[in-house]
């Protein structure tokens, strides 16, 4: 079964699309067409907003879903004449809101993802630098001002997690790939030593690294099974010996994964 | 005036925060103290999420703010109880998205930041190496795989919006920093000259760029207004005179540049 679906904001439709595509993993079954139609800031915007789904949904037998993120009363009553299913997913929640907080609201568009304060902007993009300056266990000397610093085997997930963490969390994540030299030492790489409290492991299945692996570079020792499994054992034996959290990423999301480091150490 | 809010949910609490965080916004004047309680993914988590928001709460003169995404019914109910002002964002649309579906919900703990389909994901890390790896105009040789090309002066915000393109949209984004070597032949740059229809251009108004320059290179002439100065106007006729599109990023969000950039090149 097929079923159109709109996603319809006044800013970028990060919100509307957050929520919505959420919503719309309870219906697994449904084959779902998505269109976005985002920056609809003004009445003008909604009238062409509603003619785009009239234009677009002409040969479908069902009326689509709507999802919309309106601060503009004025706009989203527009917007609500495009189908009997419009969710109004900003508007629901404003007047209990009110309610709640005892004040009326300022009906400002969506100020979520505008620059907000500046200082958090140069936070984030401070961040973003500091992660890719230290990526792949680049600068080790120089780790004082890391947030935290994700040790694994190569490919594990580290270099995507880090970038995960600065551009949400602002935090400055560094990565330290574990090599054959720190495993033949078997104790804790000497530039990790003095950041101890701010490591945090990440494990894989070797199947799973090993096909990783396998895509970047086909031939050689590098990705096969046998490798992939020493590899893996004796960094969990690492994380395990010198009590470093650790999380296993194999089924795991980016999202996820960083989800449950920010809490496991505490960092929101 | 105070006003604690708690953020819950049974994953990693993005869609509860975006949301949620979105319609705070609509208050500016309160000052909102934010807790997350993420993972609440049963009752016995459910119960602990309660005695938690007690505890914190037990001093404020207000009932808290709880906004919550739980998939599970019961999980819910038990959240219910923690403050008059229980704001359900999944399940207050669940009903009528089965109304409109003509369908049960699966009710399944949300699966929109789990790992989804592994060719999704796979899709999105190897955005990612691409995009790490055409940073700064790395390998402009090899430009044939990208599925954008940002072009723009050093330090207007082309490296955080890359990496937030690959990341949220799985887009293979290249960057092409302009020089004065460019400027000087008063052309398209000869690597970019085959990829023509994949550039996008980002500029700044010259003093926030001077600013920004300054905190990284406080001395010579790098960051003096005079060079932000000349360099943004170049890049700007460059845009011009080759019919680039281009965005002025001063006061926008990496969020908005990015769906900004989407939305105009269609690449959704």
């Amino acid at each position: 079964m097929k079923r159109r679906v709109f996603f319809i904001s006044d800013r970028t439709g990060i919100t509307a699309e957050t929520l919505g595509a959420s919503l719309l993993t309870q219906f697994p079954d449904i084959d779902f067409q998505r269109h976005h139609i985002p920056f609809v800031t003004n009445e003008l915007a909604a009238r062409a907003a509603l003619a785009t789904i009239a234009r677009k949904t002409e040969q479908d037998d069902e009326p689509p879903l709507v999802f919309s993120t309106l601060t503009d009363p004025a706009v989203q009553r527009i917007v609500a004449a495009s189908s009997p299913f419009v969710f109004d997913l900003f508007g629901t929640f404003i007047e209990p809101l009110e309610a709640a907080l005892g004040c009326a609201s300022s009906h400002t568009a969506g100020r979520m993802h505008g620059m907000g304060d500046s200082s958090a902007y140069e936070r984030r993009v401070s961040a973003l630098n500091y992660t890719l300056g230290h990526d792949d266990g680049l600068a080790p000397r120089d780790l004082d001002e890391a947030d935290l610093v994700l040790v694994g085997v190569s490919r594990c997930g580290k270099t995507p997690t880090c970038l995960y963490l600065a551009m949400h969390y602002s935090l400055r994540a560094a990565n330290y790939p574990l090599t054959d030299d720190d495993f033949e030492s078997n104790s804790l790489p000497r530039s990790l030593r003095p950041c101890r409290d701010k490591l945090y492991g990440l494990t894989i299945v070797p199947e799973q690294l090993s096909r990783i692996r396998r895509e970047r570079r086909p031939h050689g020792d590098y990705s096969t099974l046998a490798r992939c499994r020493a590899e893996v054992q004796q960094a969990e034996a690492l994380f395990r010996s010198e009590n470093i959290p650790f999380l296993d990423t194999t089924t795991v999301s980016i999202e996820e994964i960083a989800a449950t480091i920010v809490r496991d150490m505490g960092l929101h």
